[in-house]
């Protein structure tokens, strides 16, 4: 880390400070120059409060040379992790994908079924269902909860097919036993309480990117479930908030190369809930493949009493089976 | 609700529409025009998923007529709602304003009870401190926990004055049995699980906007809690995030006026998060009065220990002195 | 457009609204429910002031039902819009890829010979270069001007390549007589002057979306353009501002199917400027491609005395090579 | 300026980075650490590009210790300029407060002097009015032009009052020869050509905020005003552009007092613009008053024909009377 200091400090006030730094177990190298005095911190600066220190009257900047991710770091791991989806022989990352589809909510025992079975048939790996649901409004359906989370194993047992599901607090963890992948959402990725919680598990959790995230608080968020000692973390891009508002939120794509580069973690790409617009999840499917995504999650629905809504964020499984088709031709010609 | 169906739509599929929109129990009435068909949605339709209706192929847009928040909305409950805090003289909203400060996290007995001191006699009437922190790294300080909810009662014992902190999880609710005001965190705004808690209590929730909450998510937040049984919130206005870098936030004072016109519910502004920067927390804090805030949340700090920090975004007790003694004054001649 | 009026609002203002709103030559359809009044405006409505009759304190809500845009919407031109450039076979749109590539700014006659020779051979059939460049900084290099767009034409009586350079203000198009395509760049987008101006020539437009226009506005200023009589514009995606800092904007690929939907222009990505990163140029470039885009904008430059600054936005003649080779393989797959 | 190298960078290429900073007239100071090598630049490094530095692959990060700004920046002129309006007893800044106020659009010659005199009486000293309007669709009214510029004169001539209003580009100036103030709006903001030609002339510019400007962007852009010679810049916040929908824009009234510190030019505020809602205009000129601000422009109509529209974002010249008071006594309080 290097602080630049305001022209004109008193030394007085800059001994105060190496010795305040040192107490930290850091050391100093300083460069005075005509205009400027630079502190050069050596050591482990990951504990230390960078913006306590920007605050301070005397410090005109502070710049971190080293980021203060650690286990996600790609420089400190350079190959890309793979998770292994216990008993299935599914994994993702290092040039595994993966192909998570299913229904928004689990809604009856027939739906998530019939589901399961169609996006198996299309080329999906993982079946996704909401049991437990982030609502906005307190009036809106909160999901079958326990019940969502049964009919869920029932589809693995029927299909073969591992589980992802949404957990939102950690009370609710012990329902999540026979889920293969928890999903940590959006709205919780800084719930702090509940990354550490899921970091003493032994499974792999897939992170939804904040609604508005840097892409480097995602990281931290990362780190919280990993420095806890479970490693198996997927990110997942579903898209920030714009002020655009024509697509739900805006799908951030360049989030894919910028990640893989960063750390060595799958990155996976929901363009269903990015978008909120069944029409746009086909071409950002395609172009996800296209920036090096681990995989995707796509909303699919086969409910003949909701025939209704078929122009909802979901696709059908003929729809799906379409997109999965094409993108794993664009993953043959971008790798 | 209004819902504007595409031109051209067969009529089979309009029938089909209503049918489903009059088993949830819903009446609609049907206005044809040349190039669009109207229904216009009567009765309660709080519960109506308007994202799917939007969404349907036949819709082409859909228009909210009443909010969908209740409990909280102006309209209902046209008075002012005025929180009292129990045990105390001290109310919030409908004309009494409240001084809340104190330091950013609580650190030592002495510390705390130093600065509860110091900004009771500069005229605070709530005392503030950290005791679990919610922080983007996990390896910076994550609170004294406990010990400094204890640390703060014992503040509370020696100043009379009522005390506010944050809550991170629903299982540490059984340590603020002690604390006076609840704070649920900008992190927190949407982890509805919090929200549902917090409104099985009887005590007042001090509710911060969340770092890119519109409006209208914050009131359906406070709906949350409201729905439980809980009325007593209060709304902090503590920044949005934007393109922005200068300020940590950016303080969006607008919000004032506007939720004191939907909702009837008392409004605070912490200025000293949203800037982040301690030489903007007196005009943000004179702003706010001005544009009629309920209160206000400042950190103040009182530790020789880190007079080093004296540029950070807290103030010291005579800084806050002088703002509280201004804040008056504005109040005295907008209201 | 759909007008929703306030519960209670008398007879008379009601009257007094139809009558105003008639008087611009509109037709009314009155709609009475119990709970609200919609008025249907049938007519010409493009040329009415929707954010003033919002205003009206009678008026609840407004809602367009047809988009203010005309001549760039699909509804009423359903076939892609081709634009030819005069004198090549260089065509874009309806299924016709262009690959516009070339240095940020035009440097020295060596420079843009060579660059254009080398761009051609990689592939790209239209020659960028900056001659006027807008500079957040006075004290920043504005661009060779005139004398840059000199050059330009000589690269281009080299090559064959037609060549595109952007204009800054009306004054300038007098120099832009032997450029093929002219842009109009993100910040001034909504100079509307300058818009009307390039309307009334007979050349194709290359239209960049604005630092943080919403798509509407975009094609708003498209409408601008062709309202003048001038129908060949294309339009192009930079990347729009957020709050996420790692890339330089945000690009916003889903930009691509959605304006594709609602109009019939072509439309292009500049991965470059969007990204401010080489490293994600072509990561972006494929799924830019992948997602429809009619084209893509990408600077290379060739500069030995610059080798020094290979790690810009900026690619080499070998990396586009690559690049291009990708993208056409993506397309393949795709179309 | 300060460049961080990356951790092994060869010393040639150390040593080719210093020679091609030396060659810009720059002297280097080095500091070798054991992670990293610092880079010292001193001399005039406003002209240096810091992009391309920072895009270096030698590069990790570039950090301006001073500002870009050199004629706009307060640390270079401590003093707050004072803005003399020629032909009348107007100020604006270090200490003087101006109000400006007037319609939207001038619409007929009744219609400006009635609100001249109105807004007169309620206590403006600037009286606004748009000739030249900036339309999102080229459909809608864009202004009498030259006309309105006249009758604006006579409403000059008629009250004493002095005139704003805006142009849109350079080759309108000869038509403000009467004009005492010429606004550049936000969506010019960084038409660099317009503001350089502004630069050349000898009266006072109001330079607004662009929609998505951050504040060191608009310093630069009154940089470039300055920089041709035209000292006389007022900066006028009217809010930025975010995701929140409720509000037109979301005023940012921390750019007051965060600008007045960084600059020492006057800084003024138009909360009808930035709320769209003139039940918002009230609190919010109060509050930035309380921030500190230099002034008001606040939308003022007096034409009984419009009477409909009185709950648009423009006051009525009675609720300008009651803002002008309160805005004065509240200034009376917060100096």
């Amino acid at each position: 880390m290097i602080a630049i200091l305001k022209a004109g400090t008193p030394q007085a006030q800059i001994d105060n400070l190496i010795h305040w730094l040192e107490g930290q177990g850091l050391t100093i190298h300083l460069s005075y120059g005509d205009y400027y005095t630079v502190l050069g911190l050596v050591g482990d600066t990951s504990s230390l409060d960078m913006e306590l220190l920007a605050s301070l009257d005397i410090v005109q900047s502070v710049k971190r040379v080293t980021e203060p991710f650690k286990r996600c770091n790609r420089d400190f791991h350079p190959d890309d992790t793979i998770i292994e989806v216990p008993g299935t022989d599914v994994k993702i990352g290092g040039g595994n994908f993966c192909l998570i589809a299913g229904p928004c909510s689990v809604e009856t025992h027939e739906q998530i079924i019939g589901v399961a079975r169609a996006v198996k048939a299309a080329g999906a790996n993982i079946l996704r269902g909401g049991a437990f649901k982030p609502r906005t409004s307190p009036y809106d359906f909160q999901g079958l909860g326990q019940l969502g989370i049964e009919m869920l194993v029932e589809a693995k047992k029927d299909t073969g097919l591992p589980i992802i599901t949404e957990v939102m607090n950690v009370n609710q963890l012990p329902l999540f036993e026979d889920v293969d992948i928890i999903q940590v959402g959006a709205r919780n990725m800084q719930n702090f309480d509940l990354l550490k919680e899921v970091g003493k598990l032994k499974k792999p959790i897939l992170l939804k990117r904040g609604l508005c995230a840097t892409m480097k608080e995602w990281l931290m968020s990362a780190e919280y479930i990993m420095s806890e000692g479970n490693e198996q973390v997927i990110l997942c891009e579903r898209g920030i908030r714009t002020y655009e508002t024509y697509t739900r939120n805006t799908l951030d794509l360049s989030a894919v190369p910028t990640l893989k580069g960063l750390s060595h973690l799958p990155v996976v790409v929901d363009p269903s809930h990015a978008t909120g617009k069944a029409k746009l999840v086909k071409p950002m499917a395609l172009a996800a493949a296209a920036a090096g995504a681990d995989g995707l999650m796509i909303e699919v629905h086969n409910d003949p009493a909701h025939a209704l809504c078929d122009g909802a964020q979901s696709l059908t499984p003929q729809q799906f089976a379409d997109v999965a088709k094409t993108v794993m031709a664009v993953r043959e010609v971008v790798k």
